[in-house]
């Protein structure tokens, strides 16, 4: 058992890093930390916890730690981090620095040259740009994120497509309102209405799509060239993102192959890696939210709708935004981590 | 005043029909029908009133009659129609032949060629097309109808941008429950979900787009040949559909260049038509179906989002579904039958 | 394993059926119906699965038979019924007569004299009226009822109260979307919106609390005489019952004593029974809907917001109404059944 | 015309506030005033206008002032406060004692002995204990307070009743996310859910109710004897609080007697005020909050579902609870003020 922690455990995502890691088959969650206020306090305390299952009572009862590298056990090798965006990249480079290896959701320097940006199924080779990175920085540790929700709803469905010739992709969002956080979307806004703008979302999708899909060098990340073009919604859904792609493509290839290439998608042989990756469904009006977005425990990703159009083709796809989305994805490269010796 | 009436006048955008014409300036509801149980009852006992207004108390009093030509009063010469599809090709070439000018809202032979479908801001010189509809048909009366609420959401916008070379368009709509009739999403499928499929609605979309766009030749409609392709949502909102619409044009128009086209889209001098035809927002996270689909009455459309893409633009538009988008259409389309002198 | 069968099993009750008996440690599900047009279909083409987990596999491929004695296998021991009423009476004579043992959800005959209804950890020894019934009726067979959803929210509490003195209860519910089934509120009724009446519920809350605190003589059941006033809503929820009650007592129990009656409740040995049965929530602002449903795999009673009044208590209750209080509620009275040994 | 003004004016209240005055027969909208950091911004600037019909052109263009008595231009007649609670006393009281009329939503004070807690038509007469407060304060100017939201539905019925002997009331409150502000209940809180608690919401009724129904005595308020419990609830819904009443009357009053108390309520010969006061529904599922809440333009308070009970009534009440059971409470005090000759 690898001995892990959760940087700022006690918000939306930072729950969800608790269910998913309570009952982890190679990772003893063994320490929560929070804001100075709440350091001494059990977790109990200090998280008020509104996941639907019942807070994990080994983790209730741990006291939560200030976010400093000082307060973390020696004997912890992976952190996961869930920070507010804002103070995530003084934090995680003081981690790093102090020789910890942080596999972190939060948004900063996702596209940094030396910043493996990963989905395990997808690029699991650029982790090695780990090696750069800690030429460059000097570090110990190592820093890896996972990207946005939204970007990764659609790219393994990308990825699959570009044994095709991969040109432009165009997609609109229904994005659930647990992606803003806890107290991100009031009931005021999104009651019987739509939002339609998430603010830095659409150049997310836009350029860590392109990263995730280029090629892993040596030395650097060559950035795919797809023209990605995404119009982002916030829809009155709890959780799982439903996406609307159309994918230009070289070739020409049928709704058969396609939904072929999507089934054989390589999974990943790692504990929380769904097998088969991507669910796909004939029914034309699946895959819904409510209905399928804990497929594969939340970490599947299903598509549907497949049909062909003038230049290409056109589908819906689906993730669970804050396990697949989230803090499965950061769990998921946590185990990639663990596999590849990076610990 | 001319004097009108409405053909299936109890059901959901029935109620529209009765709610907009009770206080027309230029036409006098005299004449409500339903199916034959209803016959000889109050309009008030006939409907189950769900308006958010209270039922109109001239309107609440009137008999209801039969859906026939034999049960109308003489004296009314426009009949609106929101008959079920399955129902509506039958009664309405019953009520043409019989010398009555139908405005139908209902889908079937919308795409007829001599049919006229009209929006009377975009094609009101399509309704020309009524001399070639009484050759071929034989009728004193006159059938016309109006396109299905997410394509009119989106055509006014599309009309404005034909300046610009109007070549591909894609398009994803996030839909009001309204759109399906009273009972035609129920709660278990649509509280906290999105439903990415709605059956006919996307080739609807693409032909009726097509056709509105045309050029009317005086013996034909030459259909446009922009490509659209849709893909539809319904989501949990009640009225007001939103769409994110990407548009590629053969020349490179400004942001500014669009916001102007779109805001100097020309007007109809009818009762019923709003002035702007189109409100531009500037803000980014407008329209919003709630906040946004009363504008002009409900029969306004609104647009935002308005930025470059690599091949053309990408913008959001919005318009009330059951007002501009059906029973306001219908009495639009009325009115310019008035003004223009086929009754 | 006692072999079961589920009568009208592509239903939404039905289908929280297969789910709930899909994974049962004493029963194995054989046999589902459904009306005969459906008979001969497999199961999976016969239902429209619209619960949140997949279709049980072995349930997907069972051949669905219609909803007669005859064409039931030999060797099932025990039906579970899901009709609806208008049809349901008739059918489960049939099937009593011809000697099956039937646990009903079905809302008629619950407060016939002679048919038992029951909530197990309530009043299991109403169970005997069987014997009654049997003679009553000439069967080899029996029907059990489990009652109302919105009843069996509420009843586990007053019966923990009784030892009080219980007198008068005013409740009002607020419930949920799905006790009225898959099509029975459509959205335009339910978003932004409350429905204030519930057809027939408010007099099912009050005589079935009756009967069901009611004492077994031997040869009928004495109904309590406590005078239960009830106010039903529906609203925009989609599983879980939350009712708000006020409960005068002959005593004057602190909270603290009423708390200890609530957790002390007894709990059955059976397998779909939670321990404990109630579960008291200490913080003001629960028991909710959504983050506690679950409790107990959906068969627990959650309460909370304990306070005296002055003249009794005053709380909230909650418990998900198509597990707690209908499927599993029938599953749960099955497992008595077999225990006891009527089957 | 009376020259007015709204302190807080760019709140969810505050809105409603500029929505009603800005159409206002007596009132002239001058002055609204907001925090420091607004101040010398122009209204359009400084509010996010959430509300569903435009931006009023004549208030939009108006500068924002600080919330001081300095501020003020002296011709200013009346004042409309809708500040948090935890600033409200302290600058409420720096206006009266300037001189200023405030008629004041917020929540401080409510029950104080010199504050006049008043809807005109319950209560009106209370307006005299102006006079007390003066002498006792020392003020030039004067404070009134309208009750809260979930109290304003309720009591006119209650009121209505007192002529049966009003003794006990049950009520159950299934309030909508406004009422808490346009921040107080976020998304991930209220969708597919209720929230059993509102905090210091139940003894607002208890209290506020019996001040309201009490009788001055030239001197002072005694109050109601009425012994109120009250169970609140927040639902998913945008506007319109909908309540479960039991009245435990001394009388026994047909059901026919209290829809007649009730269609009999009084109503005030005052711009804002409803005719008639209280609307009764025969149909048993009305009135509901999104068909309803806008009667006498949200003014107007609903009644449904009557019918007898053991020991008294049984009914529901909406009332639409950002108009008349906030922003539109307060001008309609601010009216019987003018008429009264106060100002």
């Amino acid at each position: 058992m690898v001995n892990v922690g959760v940087l700022g455990a006690t918000g939306a995502v930072g729950q969800r890093f608790i269910q998913l890691l309570s009952e982890h088959d190679e990772f003893e969650l063994t320490t929560v930390t929070a804001s100075p206020e709440s350091a001494g306090d059990t977790y109990r305390e200090a998280a008020k916890w509104r996941v639907d299952t019942p807070i994990p009572e080994d983790v209730a009862t741990l006291e939560v730690r200030e976010t400093d590298p000082d307060a973390i056990p020696d004997d912890v090798d992976l952190l996961f981090s869930s920070l507010p965006s804002s103070v995530a990249e003084r934090v995680e480079h003081g981690f790093c620095e102090a020789g910890y290896v942080v596999s972190s959701n939060s948004s900063n320097e996702r596209t940094a040259d030396d910043v493996p940006l990963v989905i395990p199924e997808v690029n699991a080779d650029h982790l090695d740009l780990i090696e750069v990175q800690r030429d460059e920085r000097g570090w110990d540790g190592a820093l890896v994120k996972n990207p946005n929700c939204s970007t990764i709803t659609m790219v393994p469905t990308l990825a699959a497509l570009d044994a095709f010739g991969l040109d432009t992709v165009h997609v609109a969002t229904l994005q659930a309102v647990s992606g803003a956080g806890y107290s991100g979307v009031t009931s005021m806004e999104i009651l019987d209405n739509v939002l339609p703008h998430i603010g830095g979302e659409e150049s997310k999708m836009e350029s860590e799509s392109r990263k995730l899909l280029g090629e892993f060098t040596g030395a650097e990340v060559d950035w795919h060239d797809v023209d990605v073009s995404a119009s982002c919604n916030r829809v009155p859904t709890l959780d799982g993102h439903l996406e609307n792609v159309w994918a230009e493509l070289d070739d020409d290839p049928t709704v058969e192959a396609v939904v072929d290439a999507f089934e054989d998608a390589a999974s990943q042989d790692l504990p929380s890696a769904p097998d088969p990756l991507i669910h796909v469904f004939e029914e034309p009006d699946r895959p819904q939210p409510r209905l399928d977005r804990m497929l594969g425990g939340g970490m599947a990703v299903a598509a549907g709708g497949v049909q062909q159009t003038e230049s290409g083709i056109q589908y819906n796809t689906l993730a669970h935004n804050t396990i697949r989305g989230a803090a499965g994805a950061s769990v998921l490269n946590g185990e990639l981590l663990a596999r590849d010796g990076w610990l």
